[in-house]
């Protein structure tokens, strides 16, 4: 197949743009060095961070892409995929494994204790509104997906959860939690889009339970592009 | 009956005061003057309201007692009910039926809007953590109640609905959004607990769209031991 030829951005995100091709029905997905948290109100460039992020995203969504469906198609270079299109649900939907995060700050729940069954929440994705938080019945209450397409959200999140975990962990990471997006492809059908790497997963070292994600930059804890760097090279030889 | 003797208080909260009694199952429930709002952030001794709150409580859950299953069996005096003993489950569940509260602001919502359907929401009861926002994922998770017994409590929040809305609007009043608080009785049967009051509904005059409700205390809009007055005179001509 000859890759289609990039057109006009269509939207341009905190981490990504996306792009036009000459074919209907196809994106391409360029991954930016910026990496923002706190809803913007911290942000940098990070050389590579981009490039990284690709590389992982595309080789767990390869991964899923033999059991789920998602967007991705694959790779054209460092930084750019070829994805189908997609019309994105406004939802940003979290698997937790472990808890932590602003789980265990809204109820004071103590940050590592691993759960019985994963968990699935949904944010209403808002920038103007902090990303709340938001309830299935809220969901349905304000159309952003019916309740049967809501389920089939559900189990999608848990279907990738059940994929990338094992591979995480063969990779010594503990998922503690991850977020993904989703969307109706051409036929209708929900399929996972947007990533899966270390700027929307929460990776700890299985040893030494320190962070391999982007709470590196959240809390200073160190160089990003060392970490993902790290992160992928585990990934490449748990494959 | 002869009435049980009161025996020590059980459990004092911001408007009300549980005690024991002599019969085992049965507790008697005071109603206290004080309101409070924003948790406690504002708060006020108002004369009769705990007598005006209990009058008005009593005719709701009279009225919910011939289809659905309360802890209400009658009033003592102007401020005391006796009550079945229940299990509280630590939640505060909200049926909305018009768009107003915490609602409208999480989600930049125009205040006032009729749903289509009645939404119901979750918080989790706990002072500390300031009420959270709670899902039912999250409930099961944390097992403040199994996914049956939230179903159940699901539907019993939509069968009060049914019932006291029309009340509401007989009375001239449209019940824009309101709270109940559920427990298990003696029997592990899920039973609405607590009280049902202008403290715990939104309402609204259903022609100048005036508060008429704990927003009179919130938003200091007048005196509500007039307003609820007012609500109490207009539910008994509606009964």
């Amino acid at each position: 197949m000859v890759n289609p030829i990039k057109k006009e951005a269509l939207y341009e995100g905190k981490a990504k743009i996306v792009y036009k091709t000459s074919e209907e029905g196809l994106f391409i997905q360029h991954f930016k060095d910026e990496v923002t948290a706190f809803n913007k109100v911290k942000f940098a460039q990070i050389t590579d961070k981009g490039a990284l992020c690709s590389e992982i995203s595309s080789i767990l969504m390869e991964a899923l892409n033999k059991t789920i469906k998602t967007h991705f198609v694959k790779r054209l270079n460092e930084r750019e995929q070829l994805v189908k299109s997609v019309k994105i649900i406004p939802l940003e939907v979290v698997v937790r494994n472990t808890i932590a995060g602003s789980f265990a700050k809204s109820f004071g729940l103590e940050v590592g204790k691993h759960l019985k069954s994963p968990l699935v929440e949904f944010f209403y994705k808002k920038d103007e509104l902090n990303d709340p938080v938001i309830s299935p019945n809220q969901i349905v209450c304000l159309e952003i997906a019916t309740k049967k397409e809501l389920e089939q959200i559900e189990d999608l999140a848990l279907k990738v959860n059940s994929v990338i975990l094992p591979i995480f962990a063969k990779a010594g990471l503990i998922l503690v939690d991850f977020k993904i997006e989703v969307g109706l492809d051409k036929d209708g059908t929900i399929i996972v889009a947007d990533e899966i790497s270390p700027d929307t997963c929460r990776l700890w070292d299985k040893e030494s339970k320190q962070p391999l994600d982007k709470d590196v930059f959240r809390k200073d804890l160190g160089d990003i592009s060392i970490t993902y760097k790290e992160v992928l090279e585990r990934l490449k030889s748990a494959i």
